[in-house]
């Protein structure tokens, strides 16, 4: 799945800038990919990008519209669909992260066929996956786990990724979710792929690789999730990490969606080791990724300060303070091996 | 998903008995309703039933067609697709454990709609499932797990519903896997389900019951499986069992499909109370199954004592011995609560 860019980024009508999610994570990361926004009347997200037409935006060289946005069904509403077969007269393919297809669609559909252009379903993948194997491959891998969904665990993995690339090393982010799919213009949404192969897409995405290189593995949920723990354990035994980074929210008291109160640093930390076993004996913890956005900057410096000396492991928070210390962990650890 | 019975099996082909192993299971635990095979030549399966031609079955009041067989890629062969259209023109239904949509063959699709017949694709469910919750349901539940695949996981379940419900108790088969669903006439498929909903659509199979009713649930692959454990594990959390029954194959050297050695049923016991917990505080094991097919009486007898022994829990073999000694721990354990 290779999309072109520069992107038209589409957010539609949603309600809330959390609608925006997709389209936000794309312009943090690949800033330079986002030519602009587009947005209907009554929208109230807003990427901090130059607004423009489809004319301005085809005329300024864009080539995918991206419909960015994440809502309740992952349904696509049926007064979006005269934006996006302009956007393909215009000459722009379009890729979308909702559940529904956008061939599904006749309108689009017919309009693609009419202009050749491409459609873009990164929650779905046309992609045959064998079942996982557990076999050890060459390459080095480290997983971002979490104590919960939605605590960082992407964002670690490409601040990682673009620290590492800094200094030289060799590395790539692997993308498990349809955000991360957009801004590598590659991966698989783990989510939604038949339950028998979670382990074996895994493999595909992350394969055999130099020996020191590195792939920065996106992690998914949590084991200790009870809606999606199936999926962040297959993704473990498919990801065969010698290294992992445990992200955490430190205000958040029960489990996303679900009653269920967030496990300890340490519990995700030995459950990790355990299971991980299974494919990579090998495997261990290097640092800690605490989102403090929600702390000043004294507050912040102390929360980081206990888990590290908690758990004898860097700890950072990579949006506000980077990752330098967990990457110098990285090297002393594999340097000798 | 209600098919009707009695069946007709229809083997094809296949070129061994393994082949017919979905077919096999449904003879062994509903041979009232099996009518009798249908074979193409050059088949190796026999289910030792009468073999009949679609126009006997028929006459003898043969209500669905079941396509039992396993092959590799879950394809329906070409030269098969005569004989499933005879079928629905002497008016029987069609019930296929393929991969294969039945309705994505044109002729299949078309003979089922002129004549009004209905096609079940056992392997995937239309059904909507939500995301799993985790918030402990009413009713009881038991959970057999596995040190690897094949194991007998789907036959105990069957032989712990068929004694419970000879002893007066309320009790009901869940079938997660694709025989389990045709002996039953309802379930999922699990491993056939979008990842995201693993845990989600367990609860939707085992859903809230009476305080004194026992859903046996059929568990599949193994936490140490590295292709499966995901759906494994996603299976224990949206069964939130109270009790489990740990199955074995002793003469096993490798996990099926994979180079990995066989778990201890310790190790197995240990990570399915360790995660298991998350949804039910309160899980134990309470039996231990082994299929010793490969051994005589004698040998048999000492390695179900030695288990019984090493684990403090009733072991037999469900098949060989029955399970009159687990139900009564399970009798036990929940009397008093």
């Amino acid at each position: 799945m290779n999309i072109p860019h520069p992107y038209l980024m589409f957010l539609g009508d949603v309600q809330d800038q959390l609608g925006a999610k997709t389209a936000q994570g794309i312009v943090d990361w690949r800033r330079d990919w986002c030519l602009g926004q587009i947005r209907l009347e009554g929208c109230k997200a807003d990427l901090g990008i130059p607004d423009m037409t489809i004319a301005e935006a085809a005329g300024q060289g864009a080539r995918t519209l991206v419909v960015g946005v994440v809502n309740a069904g992952g349904v696509l509403p049926e007064h979006w669909t005269s934006v996006i077969v302009q956007a393909i007269e215009a000459g722009m393919d379009v890729a979308s992260g909702l559940h529904t297809r956008l061939e599904s669609i006749p309108a689009i559909a017919e309009a693609a066929a009419r202009h050749g252009r491409q459609l873009f379903n990164v929650r779905h993948s046309d992609q045959r996956f064998a079942t996982g194997k557990g076999t050890k491959r060459p390459g080095r891998r480290l997983l971002t786990v979490g104590t919960d969904c939605s605590v960082g665990k992407k964002y670690t993995a490409l601040a990682l990724e673009k620290e590492m690339r800094a200094r030289g090393m060799d590395a790539d982010f692997r993308a498990t979710g349809q955000t991360g799919v957009f801004i590598s213009g590659r991966g698989v949404a783990i989510d939604a792929v038949v339950a028998d192969f979670i382990s074996g897409a895994v493999e595909w995405i992350a394969p055999a690789a130099d020996p020191a290189h590195w792939d920065l593995i996106e992690g998914q949920g949590s084991l200790y999730h009870p809606s999606f723990a199936g999926v962040s354990l297959g993704l473990l035994h498919g990801a065969q990490p010698d290294a992992f980074v445990v992200c955490h929210e430190p205000t958040r008291s029960t489990m996303r969606g679900v009653q269920h109160p967030l496990p300890s640093i340490q519990e995700v930390i030995d459950l990790t080791i355990r299971c991980g076993r299974l494919t990579n004996p090998a495997i261990r913890p290097v640092g800690i990724a605490i989102n403090t956005k929600a702390y000043g900057e004294d507050e912040a410096r102390a929360c980081l300060e206990a888990a590290a000396k908690a758990h004898d492991l860097p700890a950072n928070d990579p949006i506000r303070f980077g990752v330098g210390e967990i990457i110098d962990r990285l090297t002393e650890e594999f340097a000798t091996e």
